[in-house]
């Protein structure tokens, strides 16, 4: 026996018909590429979006066909984000970052029926327009005054001409809530990229579960600085789940600088924000250089790689702004898990409280988690014992688009390719992704606990830990470090610096000292180019 | 085209194995119909739940057969909320301050074919049995030692004697998630009552949507005290959202007085509550009698029926509690909007915020209104217009239990009965029951607004306005009015209390004191009764 309640489908283009609704005169203010703040509100971003739908529909795009997108974090990506969606095609938003080849293989692959594109990337899609095998439509995210005169793009079109043609009166279809939604493609560090492809019911469940107050707490009353890219894992749900509570947003468009971003949270007084450590980094460096403060900012949520305890202590001791640390993946929608604390846990002392938060936080309801060892046996929840963690839920991904890599689940787990700990509490913390994992002597040794170490030195600007090998322990691991400029620390001192921070088998055997360290296009460590880099290294 | 996410149902026992997982230690607080508090983790609350479906299971309850409670809020009745909707089995929570024959009629209208009581119905379920025509098994929930030595009921079962012959090994089942979970019955003032069945869907996207920020706003730092009855209306969802969040849980119990709520309050470290005004009145009462402070509450939920301006103020200036007040009904899981501020108003002066708290707030996202004329057209969202208020989400019924009262939906929207404007920010404020609205000279009058007026006065205790005949302008309102005890107001003091409070025209015609209002068994003013009572009455 069913019950008997309505048998509405959770669609994307719900959001935004309830903001419109609820939050009318709520604003969303965008820094552009062209330079100037553009603002509106969510009235007239859904008016825009459903004259969007109108254009869309004009250039002959249909239920389930790709519009590929190459744009920062601005008004006309969060109109592309739900007029696409909105009539139940798929956006599938390209990180421009990427190689240009990669970018041409997501394109073909997604089979990218239109390219919408910001100006920045003029030169990028008139390199690519000959590749993109399926793009039949270009159209430039920009007004007429800003249109190339020249270009090699073929039939450039211009956004706000198509828009000017076009009217509102549009009603948003109703389909089957599993119908995909959007398309973001993993940049792995082998292979091709996969494309992990949402679907609107997932993005709902995720956009409730994100705004939850254990999660990223989003209300009516939060000003919001998604500075995590569109581009990536649909920046962390933001653009949905802000839409869902009716939160103020403001988009930074191209400039991440540490001026631009502290700029633009003081103008549109930010309450909350979210993005990767680097970004936070060079806004901290900002700040530290300028002697400011913030006024109204006062929480972050820091994602995307492990944050160091030290940018935690950083924004909470010194700017009175409360750090999240979060997990996620491009597979999970990407939100997991967010590290706010329980209430025995708010009463710790200050120490206590920073170790809880130096972990990745512990599971939204919808996320459920098991570490297994390599046997496949699960692993009890006691912040020890670490083993491949594995995920399931709602908003977790089942395969790739085009059966790419086969069936990724183990009965019914999606594997992360991670390894971490879980505490008794629930709280995760990521030791290495499950490639870079040193195997010494039988016993595991975190990378990435060693790595914290490193960088707590003052001296140090970055580093990064990798297993060598090993006559007796199969491998050994050495830390490659980055100087901070002007800054001096020699292989005796750092070696010294982990002495009683950590146990004594897991001691680095080596330092190496580097001029830089090699990052994949969104930002991250690659220590498989590292690996590639130090192939004829030998331990002393 | 779908996305390539997990298929994976909402279910309730997704719940309780959440909250074990990750909130295993957190604390289930009940004061019991035995006396002594009672206190396990979500942990144990899990097990004991596993354990009862095995009893259920034992009891020949099977997918969909219903089963009933005549229980107070308490840890047994939390864990039959688990382990019923767990096993695929329907809970029907039955409201023990009903007309015995009302409880007869739902019992067997739902066709319990097991009924589940506390201590303090052994001698209603003694007088309703020869009449409970399906149920086949008597369960008393408690211990042996609390048995009664001698009683009617036939093959009376001891809960805790079950419970002791099971064990805890036990999975919960996977099904669709449309399948029906929990029973409610709607008390109408009219007619029998109609049955609301409610899903797993349903029911878990209601638990997401309140609590939000925006709505209820519960995390794992709260300690939640329950006072709305766990069989209205499945307690406003917080068995089920408190588990989703983690957050510990007290329950009151049988005695809701104001001395024992409050003491519940100051031990158990309680910082969020939610029920009807009528309990925060007397608990008003005992703290004014008696000089009292709340230590940790910071907030609390009130609904049912329109909160009294009076005591918002009385909440937020004197205890320093936010109220938010909230709205729904029985047919919508309950929860349709909850008064949280906006930025925008965060920031107004103090009068300007009270008169937004004093509507019933705005939509949760999942539930959408609109309000319409007597021919079925839309109204303009000004907080002027006012009309009938219809309802559409996941979480809303789209019929009663066995097609009572025939297809309620018009449109696919539900019509609430109620009477209702809302405001340019979404806030709806419920003016009238639409069989309560006076008609006056073709302009429609508030009831409530003139209610509101009269109990601000400090002489009046309890007020009804409602509509007489009138020869000339159909009808007009008078206000029937129970003084506060030791205080006097006279009829024409009352009327010029009135005047620049409201305009001219919707003026009270008289007032009519008396000793006591009539009230429905859940507490709430029964004008039907009240109009009957004053059939002979005529204007002056």
């Amino acid at each position: 026996m069913n019950g008997l309640m309505m048998d509405m489908p959770l669609l994307i283009s719900g959001l935004i018909k309830h903001a419109d609704r609820n939050h009318g005169d709520t604003e969303i203010v965008s820094k552009t590429v062209e330079g100037e703040i553009q603002r509106y509100t969510y009235r007239e971003a859904h008016a825009r979006a459903r004259r969007l739908a109108k254009v869309l529909q004009g250039l002959g795009v249909k239920m389930s066909d790709r519009v590929g997108t190459l744009a920062w974090n601005g008004y006309r990506h969060y109109e592309l984000y739900y007029a696409i969606s909105g009539i139940g095609a798929v956006i599938n938003t390209i990180n421009p970052r990427l190689f240009p080849e990669q970018i041409t293989y997501i394109s073909n692959h997604a089979e990218n029926m239109t390219l919408f594109f910001d100006l920045s990337f003029v030169p990028l899609v008139e390199k690519l327009a000959p590749q993109l095998k399926t793009v039949q439509h270009y159209v430039l995210m920009t007004d007429r005054a800003h249109m190339p005169a020249v270009t090699t793009i073929p039939n450039l079109r211009c956004y706000e001409d198509l828009m000017a043609k076009e009217d509102e009166r549009f009603e948003w279809p109703s389909f089957d809530e599993r119908t995909a939604a959007a398309l973001c493609y993993t940049s792995g560090t082998t292979g091709n990229p996969k494309g992990v492809l949402y679907g609107h019911r997932s993005t709902v469940l995720h956009a409730y579960g994100g705004a939850l107050p254990d999660a990223l707490n989003l209300s009516a009353c939060d000003v919001v600085l998604p500075v995590v890219p569109m581009f990536h894992a649909n920046a962390w749900s933001l653009p949905y789940a802000c839409t869902l509570v009716g939160a103020k947003m403001v988009f930074p468009g191209p400039h991440l600088d540490g001026k631009s971003v502290y700029e633009l949270i003081e103008q549109e007084q930010v309450t909350m924000s979210a993005g990767v450590p680097t970004v936070w980094l060079m806004l901290l460096q900002h700040l530290a250089a300028h002697q400011l403060k913030f006024s109204t900012l006062n929480r972050t949520v820091i994602g995307g790689s492990a944050c160091p305890p030290a940018m935690i202590r950083a924004f909470q001791d010194e700017y009175s702004v409360q750090v999240f640390h979060a997990w996620g993946m491009t597979e999970m929608s990407p939100l997991g898990t967010v590290g706010s604390l329980k209430a025995k846990q708010t009463v710790l002392g200050k120490e206590a409280r920073y170790a809880v938060q130096a972990k990745q936080g512990r599971g939204i309801f919808g996320v459920e988690m098991k570490i297994v060892d390599e046997t496949g046996m699960e692993l009890p929840w006691d912040g020890k014992r670490f083993g491949d963690l594995m995920v399931k839920g709602p908003w977790i991904a089942s395969g790739y688009l085009k059966g790419e890599g086969g069936n990724p689940l183990q009965d019914g787990w999606f594997p992360t390719g991670d390894v971490a700990t879980i505490d008794a509490d629930g709280y995760l913390q990521i030791t290495d992704r499950s490639k870079d994992v040193i195997k010494s002597g039988g016993e595991w040794i975190s990378s990435i606990d060693l790595e914290n170490v490193a960088v707590a030195h003052p001296a140090v600007q970055e580093a990064a830990v990798i297993g060598v090998p090993h006559p007796k322990w199969d491998e050994r691991p050495i830390v490659v470090v980055v100087k901070k400029a002007s800054q001096e620390v020699s292989r005796a001192e750092l070696l010294k610096f982990y002495e009683g921070k950590v146990a004594k088998w897991s001691m680095p055997e080596d330092v190496v000292f580097v001029a830089e360290l090699p990052h994949t296009a969104t930002g991250k460590l690659s220590k498989l180019t590292l690996r590639q880099q130090l192939k004829d290294y030998k331990l002393p």
